[in-house]
This record gives C-alpha cells, sequence and structure tokens, in this order.
C-alpha cells in the first residue's frame, strides 16, 4: 500500500541506506573528488505543486558531475534542429564502460548517446559553435532554474579534471579523427569539466530538474524550457542510457528516469508528478552511487510509483 | 489532444504508415520468413478491461519470433528464485548486434541480458532442467493466454530454423565452455526455435500480453502469473533490451516497454492500461519492423499515452 | 664463438634451464594433460645428414598437441591448390589467444592463420573433404617420416579433449555459421583431437619435421614431401604464427621458425642446417614451453644460428 | 637456379612489375603524399661488400614515412637498456590495422609493437626525454649512414602530417591516459611527423640500412651501430610486424625481413649479405607498396635468398 511522501519518509529511508555506506568506492581519479566525505547522506523531492521535502543532506552541495550531461542536452535541443544532434550522437546504450573508445572506434567516431563521456563531448562541442559564452549561459539556465543566484563551478575541480583529462582528450581527438568535432578540442574540454565543476545540492537538483517531471514547464517561466515531446525524448534517453553500463538494473529496480554522476550524486523523474534527487558518495561497481540507488528503489516501492 | 480508443484510429494509423512498406527488408535468413508477403501490416489493441480493438491483418498469424523471448523468461520467473535468473543472465542492453559472439566471450559466456539470442538460450537452458516437457508447456501457457486452444508452433519453420542454426549452436557452445550452459545443445536449441516458430495474429499477441499491462494478472485466472514487481521488472527489461539494438530509438520516438521478432511483430504496453501488437514483416537496420514502429509511435501520440 | 653441436652441449643446456621449473604452468584444461611430471626436460637435434643429437627424457613421448597443426597443413598442401586453402584461413598473426571468437566473428568466419585453433579447424575440415580416412592417414605419414611403425593417438587425450570441447566447438560452428566449414562439426573435432593426441618424442619431433630444415626432403624418401617454395612458406608462417601470441617474442630471443604445442613441446627448424625439438610441460604466459623456449635461446646462441 | 645479382637484373624485375602499377591505391590521407606521382618505380641493393646496384627511379627521393619507425627505434637503442624500451613497449604483431586504438585500450596502454602508430610514439616519446634535440640528432645520423650530408624533413609534408594529425593525436592521449606518455603530445607528434616526412631514395635507403645485413656495422665507421645480437632483434621485429597487418603475407612471399612507408617505400633485408629498398607509390590492402612487393618476391626468387 502506498504511503504519503514527506520529509519523514525520507528520513526513514536515508536510515534505512545508510548501512550500505562502507560498501562502495567514493571516485578517486581526481584528488578533489577523492577527498569528499564517505558518508554524506541526502535526499530531496520536488513535485510539480512546487512543494520540496528534504532529509540528510540535502542541502550541502556537491559537484554534480555527469548529471551535467542532460543539462547541456537541454542547451543543445534549444538551439540545434532535432535532425542535427541525432547525426552526430546516437540514442542507443552503449553496453560498455563510460569512457571506452572500442565502440567509438568501430562506429566511426558517432558516439552511442549523449551520456556518455564521448557523446556529452560532441554536445559541448556543439555548444561552443553556437553560444557565445557556454559556461557563463549553463550557470545562468541553473541558476534560474535552481532559483539560485550564486550557483556556481568548483574551479578547484575543473582545473582537476582538466589536469587528468588524457583520457577524455583521447575521445575528442579520436572523433575529430572522423569529423566528428568542430571546435579547439582544448577549449571543449575545459567547458565540459567546468559543467562536470558544477555544484549543487540535492534540493536544488530536485528543483533544476523538476521539468522534467513537467511536460517541459518550469516553475519560474511562462515559457517552457523544452516542449513535452522533447521532455518524454530525454526521460527516454535517460532510461536506456542514463545510468553508465547499469541503466538496466536501475531501470530493474527503480523503475525511473534517471542519470547518475561520478560525485554520487543521481537525479530521478517520476513524469508528471516529482523529480527526486539523492546523494551518497560512494558509488557501484558501475559507477552509480550504491545507497543512492538503494533510496530510489526503497521510495519508488513506498510511494507506489515506477514508470513501469 | 489525445483522441479516443477505438477501431476507425487504428486503421487511420495503418494507413498512415502503408507507405513504409518498400523500405524495409523482410527477414531472409530462412526460406520459410522470406516468403511472407510484405505487405501484411496489423495491430490489435487489447485493454485491461478487456476490450479489443484491431485493423488490418490483425487476425492474421504469424511467427512470433523473440517475441517469445519474454514469454520464456515469463516461465523461467516461476519455476527459479530471482537470483538464480540472474546469476546466469543479465540485465543490461547489449550494444551490439543481436547474436554476436564478441561480448559473450569478454564477459565470460554470461548474455548481457534474455532477449538477445544467448540470454534467451540461457533461459531455454534452465527451463529444460525444471520442466518435464518445455514445449508441450510452452504450448498450454500461450492457448490459455490467448483463449485460443489451437494455437501451435509451425512445424517447417522450426525445421528450417534448426537447419540454420549454426550462429545459434556457436552461440550455445561458447556459453557451454564458460561453463553456463548445463543440457544437451540440440535439445536446448530445438525448444528454442519451436518457441520462435510459435504463430500468433496480431490479436492473440495483444490478448496474450495484457498481463504485462495489469500486474502480472491475467483476464483468465484468478491467480496472476507473475507478481505486480515481476511484472515492472520485464517491463523495464523491454525498454532497455527489447528491440536488439534499437531499444533507444524506440524509446525515444514510441516510449513503451516492447518487444519485436523478426517476423516483423511488435508487442508494446502501456502499463496499467493496454497490450498492443502490430504486425508488419519488413524490418528496419536494427531488425525491428519498420512501419510496426512508425504505427506505434502514431497510436503513442494520437492516445497521448507514453511512459516518460 | 660458435660451439660444436653434440650430447654434451645439449646437456649443458639442459641443466642451465633446469632451474626455470617451477616458473610455468603445465596445462589443466584437461586432467590427461594436468598430470603429466612437470619435470620432464628433453632435447633432440636432427641434422640433414642425418646426425641425431639428444639430451634428458629425449625418448619418452607426450602429447604433440598443436605441433600437429603443421603436420595437417602439410597434408592439405599436398591435397589443394595454393589459392584453395588461403581463400578460407589467412596468412596473418592473429593478436589474439589462440582461442578467441572475437577476431573470427570480426573477420566473418575466415581465421588468421592455420596455426590457431580455427585455422587448424578449417584445416582438418578440407582433410574430411578429401581423405578416406584422415586419421589413418596422419598416422601413416608421421610413422614414416618418424621411421618409427608403432607411433600412435592417445585415446585417453583424445577422449578427454572431446568431452572438453565446447569451445572448439563453438569456433566450429562459428565458421560452419559463415559457410567457412563443411563437414559435421563433430567429425572433424574428433579427426582434429586425434591429431592433438598424437604421442611423440622430441627424437620422433626433430626427425619427423627434418624436411623443413631440408627444402621440403625428407631422408626415408626420393620424393620430397612438400616444394622447396612450400617449405619456405610454412617456416614463414611458423615465424609470424607459430608462438599462438609470443610470435614474436620467440622471433626476437630465439629468431628460428617454431610451433610450440600446450603439451610443452616445441620444434624449431634452422634451414639448411637442422630441426629441432625440446620438451618441457611448464608454459609460459602465452602458452608456450617456458624452459623449451629457454633452451632453444642458449642453444641459438651457443651454435650461432639464427635466421637473422 | 639463382643469377647473379647486377642492375640489369633489377630492371627486368621493374620491367616484371610495371603492369601492376594501376591496381593499388597512392595514400591520400595528406595532400602532399597524394600528388605522387603514381608511375614512379626504383629499386636499389646494398651489398655488405659495399657495392650497390640500381634501376629505375631509384635516386629520387620520397617520403619514407613508417620506415622511420626502425630509425627511431635504433636510436632508442642506443640511449636505453632493453628492459627500459619493451616494459613500455610490446615485440608482437597486432592483428590490427596500424592506426587502432582498440587493442591499444583493452592492452591498458601498451602499443603491441614499435612499428605500429602507438609503439613508435612511445619511442619517440622516450627518445624526446633523452636526446636534447631529436630532430637534428636523426638527421645526423641518417645522413651519415646515407653518406649524404642533404638529406633532409620534407617541412611541408610534416606540416601537412600535423595538420590532419587528429587519430595520432588520440593514440598519443590515449597512452598519456595510461601512464604511457611523458612528454608534450605536440612536441613529440611534431618529431614523430617529421621522421616520417624524411625524404630518401632507394639508394640512400639501401645503404642506411645496410647495417641490418651486416651485424649492426655500417660501412662508414668502426664502431657498430648496434650490436649483432640487437640486428638480430631488430630483424625478427620488422619479421613479424614490419608491414602492418600484412607481415605473414611478407614472410610467405617475399622471406625476408622488411618494413614499408606508406609512401610506397618498403626495405627488406638478406642478413649477412645485403639490404634492399623498392619505391612504388601504389599501396596493396595493408598499405605495402603493390609493385615494391612484387618486385621483391620476384628478386628474393632469382637470387635464391630467403631467411626460410
Amino acid at each position: 500500500m502506498p504511503v504519503q511522501l514527506d520529509n519523514h519518509l525520507l528520513e526513514e529511508i536515508l536510515a534505512q541506506v545508510r548501512p550500505l555506506i562502507g560498501q562502495g568506492q567514493v571516485a578517486d581519479y581526481i584528488p578533489a573528488l577523492a577527498e569528499v566525505q564517505a558518508d554524506k547522506l541526502g535526499i530531496a523531492v520536488c513535485t510539480v505543486d512546487g512543494d520540496l521535502f528534504t532529509a540528510g543532506d540535502a542541502q550541502e552541495r556537491f559537484s554534480i558531475q555527469s548529471i551535467s550531461k542532460v543539462l547541456s542536452l537541454v542547451l543543445a535541443m534549444g538551439r540545434y534542429e532535432e535532425a542535427e544532434i541525432w547525426q552526430r550522437v546516437g540514442k542507443e546504450p552503449s553496453g560498455q564502460p563510460f569512457n571506452s573508445l572500442v565502440q567509438l572506434e568501430l562506429e566511426q567516431g558517432k558516439p552511442r548517446n549523449p551520456f556518455i563521456n564521448a557523446g556529452a563531448l560532441v554536445v559541448c562541442d556543439m555548444l561552443q559553435t553556437r553560444l557565445s559564452a557556454p559556461r557563463q549561459r549553463m550557470l545562468e539556465v541553473v541558476r534560474q532554474l535552481a532559483d539560485q543566484p550564486d550557483l556556481a563551478y568548483d574551479a578547484r575541480i575543473a582545473k582537476s579534471e582538466f589536469e587528468h583529462s588524457a583520457r577524455n582528450a583521447a575521445i575528442a581527438w579520436l572523433m575529430k579523427s572522423f569529423g566528428n568535432f568542430d571546435n579547439d578540442v582544448i577549449t571543449v574540454l575545459q567547458n565540459y569539466f567546468h559543467y562536470c565543476a558544477l555544484k549543487m545540492s540535492c534540493a536544488e537538483l530536485a528543483k533544476t530538474f523538476l521539468f522534467l517531471a513537467n511536460q517541459g514547464q518550469t516553475l519560474q517561466h511562462d515559457e517552457p524550457l523544452i516542449t513535452p515531446q522533447q521532455t518524454r525524448q530525454i526521460n527516454a534517453l535517460m532510461v536506456t542510457s542514463g545510468m553508465y553500463d547499469g541503466a538496466g538494473e536501475f531501470a530493474y529496480r527503480v523503475g525511473m528516469p534517471g542519470k547518475s554522476g561520478v560525485g554520487g550524486g543521481i537525479i530521478a523523474i517520476v513524469p508528471h508528478e516529482m523529480s527526486i534527487a539523492v546523494w551518497c558518495p560512494e558509488l557501484d561497481a558501475s559507477g552509480n552511487s550504491l545507497a543512492g540507488t538503494a533510496a530510489l528503489e526503497i521510495l519508488a516501492k513506498r510511494i507506489g510509483r515506477s514508470i513501469f
């Protein structure tokens, strides 16, 4: 029997998953991520009616990392025709780790989807072509969506990412060799790493991504950010490709469109109802927040929500 | 503005997609499939209230092929613990053609999911272990679900598949070499090909798969076929892996869990509402019915249904 | 300064490499191979003048395994036109483990060379087509070449190989799916495993393969077994593909055409001068006899022989 | 019956292979290479006694491209311990196209051998670490070996290569991501492309590479350039990996260590006797000079030379 959504329920769920802390692995490929406290745990739910429920460290900001890939796709959707986007990046799950070059070479430099590194880099390359100040523009968008004018990039993380960017540079150059990368590699990598280095809290993330539960409509604007159809399309891409090589497992267990980041954050969507953000830094073998996924699984069961 | 579902709407939709016939390719790897008339086109929708709407060749039987993979998984779910199944087959999309051995070798003989050939063969291997007459049992199940006591295997197609079974034999033997295949290869292949050679009409398919739209409950039985949670799990697997290497595109365009077969059939589910079956033999590059997918896309838009 | 070849030199070399025993791994994929004594060590050299030098366990028979792949190719070369052979199997090193299916699938069922399992299976398939009794014929050939009428297959090993043949069956079926395998899979596998299960001693191997050092001419016949050009071709294939994924290392260290088997035997050729056979069951990471390779490396240096 | 080597024989051979011109493909990935006259054809042979025989366009300089990979390895062998080199690059044939990233990723950034692009880039990276002026040093070496003080890089080709360097940049960055690349990517790429852009004639190449036929001894110096053992090692690597993915075919047909470049040049070695250089710009499917390979095959037969 589904229960009512409130702060108390969220606290109960966090208590239930907290024992999982210690079973995962904090991302440590850059020092700035490795030093995050492993026992952080937060959750926030924003409903289409504008209610916000939170528990735990829901107000503490963390590095959103690959969750930003959804935002860059949204920006691109507003500046490119549908066909222009999908001729440069696919819509299929990769069946591979998120940063592999194997498939990218076999498929002639066309990334499988916009939520793996290669795909997000292509999207950033597209933004670089059409936006005069892509980093500033992203900030404006998230500040509005989250209703927080002080949202900012963590310059130290962005710098650290850039200093460890060899693999992503290889990916970008490989796409360039196939003619699927137009701008200067370093410039685009810098943008990409800044997007990844956005710091946001669960509460801010839930508010920011509410439009995906609301047919593209934000709470702040009269004009929708994207169309209802584009909203469904993004949700579809999140279900099939949003959780690295763990999308199938996430759909099976949680049953919602979701996108995770190696900072330990996940956003999930209940279409027409709510957006959910969780944060717990330790990751499972696929690179998704271990306790975060468990919290979403329990929440889905408790409130009786699933797209399936 | 969503419209009402009725036979007339379905006829309209078929008229709209009929011009696509000629742009795809009928499966021709066995003669028995190649000789199907390319301009067959049918659709059937069954609602949880028991209403059935149809148009076109909805009463004509065809070879359901890989659609049967969902049914074998359902049978296995009733006979094995959850963990027993998923230690032998994964839940992730493959990012590869449906009959590739590359990934299967790299991943030590554990197929990516139960809807690619390797995965379905493992499931059939499991059924062979626990069922005394796996072919007869499958027939009983579909005859009940479709309420058609004369449903049968097309022996000629099963025989023809078996005579062209080298690739599937290679897959089975490769899994055996990794210890993930228990029974005699030929026996299991025979069962597998018979399941693929089931002949059903769109109307029968829609009725058969209604339980996936109805939390596992069939119209014919008091007892549910599977639990509500298992129902959500199967729908989740269909979204991420049900359409070969075109699952992302199908989710993006249609927005429903679906499973296709190279005979040109597709079943799709609107959870809590209806099951849909389409049939048009010509396939797109991913092996999914070209006009069938288009019909589902239009239907989804017209009736305003999408899980996203 | 090169030294004279004699039994004493060979004994010295064996003493030098004996300490390596313990650093490798005896092949254990079938019990019959696993139970071989790990400290067996033998060497035999046969010169084109007919001299035979030996040391250690040079008279003890062991399972020649993949060394037989050279013999099946020789048989095929006598029964097929050059072009007929090389349209079905390539001449290039594989850059892969000896029993991988990955490359075989990507390259449409045409094995890279006749000395990996897939390639040898194709050659056996060709022999099955043209020989009425392929197993008997092979025995006749090696009995004559080794001048030992009692050479025989080890039926127990052949049976054991067949019982563990899943991987090779997968390879054969995969080639069949691409139209590159004509005969019954089980029949050809049985022949293949019998060839592998030939038991020969170092002394017998050195004598048997002398024709590769002697422009195709055997010591026993007036007629050459193969032409001088075919001899050069086989030696070339052994250099580039004879040592599994360790051919480069072997050429770099030893500098002779060679072919190894997982039984721990290696044959090596000094063109125009001598054939050499070593045996020591423990294998290195590439599957080649560890102490055997070392013995060949030292021998090459001591007698100042290298094709480079 | 082998014939005497002289200019007349070489002219005969060129006449015999000239009809093959038109069946290959001039490398066209950069304009500077594409504009070479396709009907250039030259050959030069240098014996260890110092005799030089030539025919055709043997005095015309062309871009030596990957032939330079042997020279960079020679330079590295003089500046690094054997183990230092081979822990960063392997000795095995790749079984892949020369510029693939697939294998490089699977094998953790360690290139298969020093004669594919990745391997040569690692070698150039090593030279950059130990040489103060790697480009100048290479020039000094080849000028001495060829006895031609005016040998130079073709700056236009080097520049053009650099402008089309995306694939090689991807390779270098991928190795950097695995910790197998120490210096600035652009600096090393520039050196690498300059080495490739060396312009030399067949006569100059034959003289330059004579040391590989002469146990490391050059005609110009008292001190050998490399040791006899290093000479054998390089010849071994050329046989197993010198002809891209056509090494097996080249060994089978020609039977000599060889290294080719996409400029259409090939050098080949008859140990203890002679070095041979051929040039004809059209390439076969593996990227080796089509008529050049044919000329070497005929020459080998006519003079009765083969390492096998």
